[in-house]
């Protein structure tokens, strides 16, 4: 392995640009409480307040905590940037909820402590417990690195060692692990946090028991008297436990648990120095990438089991895509890229955040995707909120904490991955260095990075060349740098001695270009996207008053783009000549010898992340090409 | 309304031909005992031998006994034209069972007489009592006609009595109908079979009733102490009683369903005179055929209501096509023929008989589909038997009646509807007319008539031009007879004196086609089907070893067939130059701008209804154009 680069706090980046501020600015001043709100609503802090009773208005979900939790940690990424004592306020008094029914044992879990004490630990495969428990976790490690509180850490850390004193291959404790992975990559977390071991070592346990036999979800399905092969998911891949984490080679199952679990497999090669588990990364990597994810960075096909089918099986009508398996996409992807600083993680990355994410959050801040297709008849619309809400809190914590994912760097080292404008500040071995962004990126390539230290300082600078960016120049100091032989997996590196004063300019051209998806992808056949830079392109019905479906895009057709500062907040739109099939002339016919006429029409595409957002109408991404 | 003409008895027809004589003596031979034998070992006949106890081996289907009754049907059939006396055997044992459940006043059910009389009469909508009546009824007719035995139209008209006292619109009377539509077009059969003109009232009121306020479904589920608002298919357009049938205007619901209410539709038209009724049918046809029906002519695209979605919404891969609602929708338009010589209903006839029905019967005789998708990835197959077993008897009482849909007659003209080798003797007026057909067809289409009889006799003869010809020609005694000018509605009709010795010589071009389907069937984009004659052809791994939607068909291939006796029991093969998108220089790309190269590939089509015959593998009739 190369050496490890770390991601900078996300606080170090002041995020400048019009592309994510305003988004930002609406996450800060809208989701952030619109959540807190449809919560409370619910009756999520009641929870806490009553007894609860079957007649009670609503029967929580089992996993109901884990939306609280992953709200306080956006909220807290928020205040860390920008502290709001009314938000402040309602993270504290929540915390204060949750530590109302801590037990003395250290217990904490709304659902087995209010409504089912008796089943506490009774199922790990589906009562998402051990899940909840990481969702506390990580949103206690966000709450302490933001506001330098304890509360929440302190209870999470008591809680962490009830489960260490349960759960383990040491005698008298169960051989258990949680049928939703998290709490793997959350122990972890706590680990660095807090420097305890132990936080690690369970971390490693929950990995390696994994899938062992004989099987812990066998067991205890006998011990409630049920029959281990009644189980609903009717295979193991469903939790990817149908066999030790070591021995599976494909990526199966319900697609945010895969992607939680690998999080956590990155975590233990960087944190134990052991390669073995990258190896096993790079595995599911390889068999994930190149067969089983969607152009927006949209993984899990099916509703069926939240998850994975088969190899190429990638229908865009029905899409599930969950946004929080594009969420655990990223977070998967962006410990990948620390380990090794390679371009392809940072492109996936670049476009599961700009599409397959952005598209879960409507431009008001307040409705939500939990599916995410690539075509709609219309009927598809976000919602303010879902009786399984983990979607909402899940991309307020990815965009609260956005600047993390701009920069890695270590002793000798700056990595720059994403472009946006934004000012820095960022340490190089035991130096700082201000960095400054100039770029209208994602909407123009061209990049004017400056740098501020106190005292000259030498460090390599690494700048990603985007895996779409077919062309790319690049200037120090007015002095053009040539890219190919400086190129290595995908990042130019600049060494020099850094100081105030010192410009780069990157120019990355970004035409509209034409995608193509394998030809096993039985339902892209005939088709292409549009891509521009990282942003995927869109048909809506909003712009073309024809059904998108007849539209046929000639292979000649010129693609133009320029910037609408009215549409939708300020987008680049495409534009391009394209024909339309008639209809008119089929009369009675639906099967005919003759192929349809075709009449020319000037299409208008916009990014798919903004799609919905104006009345409702058909979409599509993948358009047909023209054969008439 | 023109004159009506009448469909001529099957058995008029001795069928002579390679395409469908060994077929119809697979299914005499094989079909009819296979379908006997399997009802045999799942306890069918039993049911009517001992007391029904929760404990026995299958619970029977509350409908099962219209398997019985069609199977019967379907026998009788066969012995009308091919005498057997172990068939006949097992006809009468059949028949014996069904009566003796009959009860002194003439209910006959099976299942509310053994399992649960106490439910008698009390759910119409979705235990099928009247919709098992009426298969009983059509078992009735067709073996009275068989075999001039009434041993079972004696039990129909009793229970046909019973039925007709107890609903109705006069005092004491239920307003009820049946969920399923079949008994109504079963009584007009049994009053065109008696003479008794209560049966075609009652199926009038049957008809008339369906869908009256306050409606029957809501008023019976009260009485069981339901919610009508309750009801598991939601809409009462599953079985198209929405709204009473005069007032809709779209073809909706459970495709059969629609099917057989239409066919009774169609009948009560021609039995009560009422053109009315006739305007409705084509109110519905013109919704179903440009609209709503596969290039098979199956029907009914979605497994959730075995039934009817939205205009154009024709999914290949997960089409239902229910192979029995393909013979409701031959039923129906023969019935339409009848009214109306156009050969828009015989196309219709013709396109659905030799693809989306055929399709549903293996070469053996001995396995079926249900469903008929008109794509597959290998995994659909024929099954002996189904649970839910409608189609096997279903498609066995169409084949074994075939030769009713070749000609039709009325007082001074004969039609030809369908051409196929065989010999014929034809009522025309008071005349008998012995018509013989020599022809290779659907494999090609040169046909030549020939006719004798005792005297000259003075009629027009109506030969089809089918829609899928573009260039025919015709000759009658050698003396070529311009067809455009005598078209009518699809006929030419030849008056004239003939006498023994004339014959007439029928050309159809049959060059392979490429048809197109209509633009908005979103899941034929970009593709073609090939069709040659009436046969639809399709892609089959077996024959072709690529992924089949790898391939590509260019506009400008050159496409040629010939007859591989060897094949398939026999069949012309279509083959043209296509190109495979090839996948080995994608290495880990999903997604890139380069489109796919291609490879010259020459690919072999097959005639869609022998498709699954041999190995599994991929099927795939809509074959994608080339834009590359």
């Amino acid at each position: 392995m190369d050496q490890f680069s770390s991601p900078i706090a996300h606080s170090a980046v002041v995020i400048e640009d019009t592309f994510w501020a305003p988004r930002l600015r609406t996450l800060r001043e809208r989701t952030l409480f619109h959540i807190y709100e449809q919560m409370k609503q619910l009756g999520y802090f009641d929870m806490y307040k009553y007894d609860w009773k079957p007649g009670m208005r609503l029967t929580p979900y089992v996993f109901w905590e884990s939306d609280i939790t992953k709200w306080l940690e956006a909220a807290s990424y928020s205040l860390a940037t920008h502290p709001d004592p009314k938000l402040e306020a309602l993270v504290d008094e929540a915390i204060a909820y949750l530590g109302s029914i801590q037990q003395p044992d250290g217990y904490l879990n709304f659902w087995f402590t209010k409504i089912e004490p008796e089943k506490r630990w009774t199922n790990l495969r589906d009562w998402h417990e051990l899940y909840c428990a990481g969702h506390l976790i990580e949103g206690a490690v966000a709450h302490f690195q933001a506001t330098g509180k304890r509360t929440l850490l302190d209870i999470a850390c008591r809680y962490a060692d009830l489960i260490d004193s349960l759960f383990g291959r040491e005698g008298g404790k169960q051989r258990g692990y949680c049928g939703h992975e998290e709490i793997e990559l959350a122990l972890i977390k706590l680990y660095k946090a807090t420097g305890e071991a132990r936080y690690l070592n369970l971390a490693r346990y929950f990995i390696e028991e994994r899938g062992q036999r004989p099987h812990y979800f066998d067991i205890e399905a006998r011990v409630r008297g049920e029959d281990p092969g009644e189980f609903w998911a009717r295979t193991y891949e469903y939790n990817q436990s149908h066999v030790p984490v070591r021995e599976q080679t494909e990526v199966v199952g319900h697609a945010v648990r895969a992607m939680y679990l690998y999080c956590a497999l990155a975590d233990l090669a960087r944190e134990l120095g052991d390669e073995s588990w990258l190896r096993i990364c790079e595995r599911f990597w390889q068999h994930l990438i190149p067969k089983r994810t969607y152009i927006t960075g949209g993984i899990g096909p099916s509703r069926d089991n939240e998850g994975f089918t088969e190899d190429y099986d990638l229908p865009n009508n029905t899409a599930y895509a969950e946004t929080c398996a594009a969420i655990g996409l990223v977070l998967w992807n962006h410990r990948l890229l620390q380990l090794d600083t390679d371009r392809r993680y940072a492109d996936i990355l670049e476009r599961t955040l700009y599409n397959g994410i952005l598209s879960g959050l409507a431009l008001n801040g307040e409705a939500f995707y939990y599916e995410n297709p690539l075509e709609s008849q219309g009927h598809h619309h976000r919602e303010p909120w879902f009786r399984c809400a983990c979607c909402p809190p899940n991309i307020s914590r990815l965009l609260a904490s956005l600047g993390q994912y701009v920069y890695s760097v270590n002793d000798t080292e700056i990595a720059v991955h994403l472009y946006m404008q934004s000012t820095s500040t960022l340490p190089v071995g035991t130096q700082q260095v201000k960095l400054r962004q100039e770029t209208a990126y994602p909407w123009d390539g061209s990049i004017r990075l400056s740098i501020e230290t106190e005292q000259p300082v030498q460090f390599g600078l690494k700048l990603r060349i985007p895996g779409w960016c077919h062309e790319a120049h690049l200037a120090v100091n007015g002095e053009e740098i040539p890219i190919d032989q400086n190129l290595h997996k995908g990042y130019v590196r600049i060494e020099r001695r850094w100081r105030t004063g010192d410009s780069i300019v990157l120019d990355l051209a970004m035409p509209v270009q034409r995608i193509r998806a394998h030809p096993d992808i039985r339902d892209d056949a005939g088709c292409v996207a549009l891509q521009r830079g990282p942003l995927l392109y869109c048909l809506e019905a909003a712009d073309n008053a024809v059904p998108l479906h007849r539209l046929r895009l000639p292979a000649t057709a010129e693609l133009e783009s320029h910037f609408d500062a009215e549409l939708l907040g300020g987008v680049a739109v495409v534009r391009g000549n394209a024909a339309v099939l008639e209809t008119g002339d089929w009369s009675e016919d639906l099967y005919r010898a003759a192929p349809a006429r075709r009449r020319p029409l000037t299409f208008v595409a916009i990014p798919y992340y903004a799609w919905d957002n104006r009345q409702p109408g058909e979409m599509r991404l993948w358009i047909h090409e023209d054969n008439g």
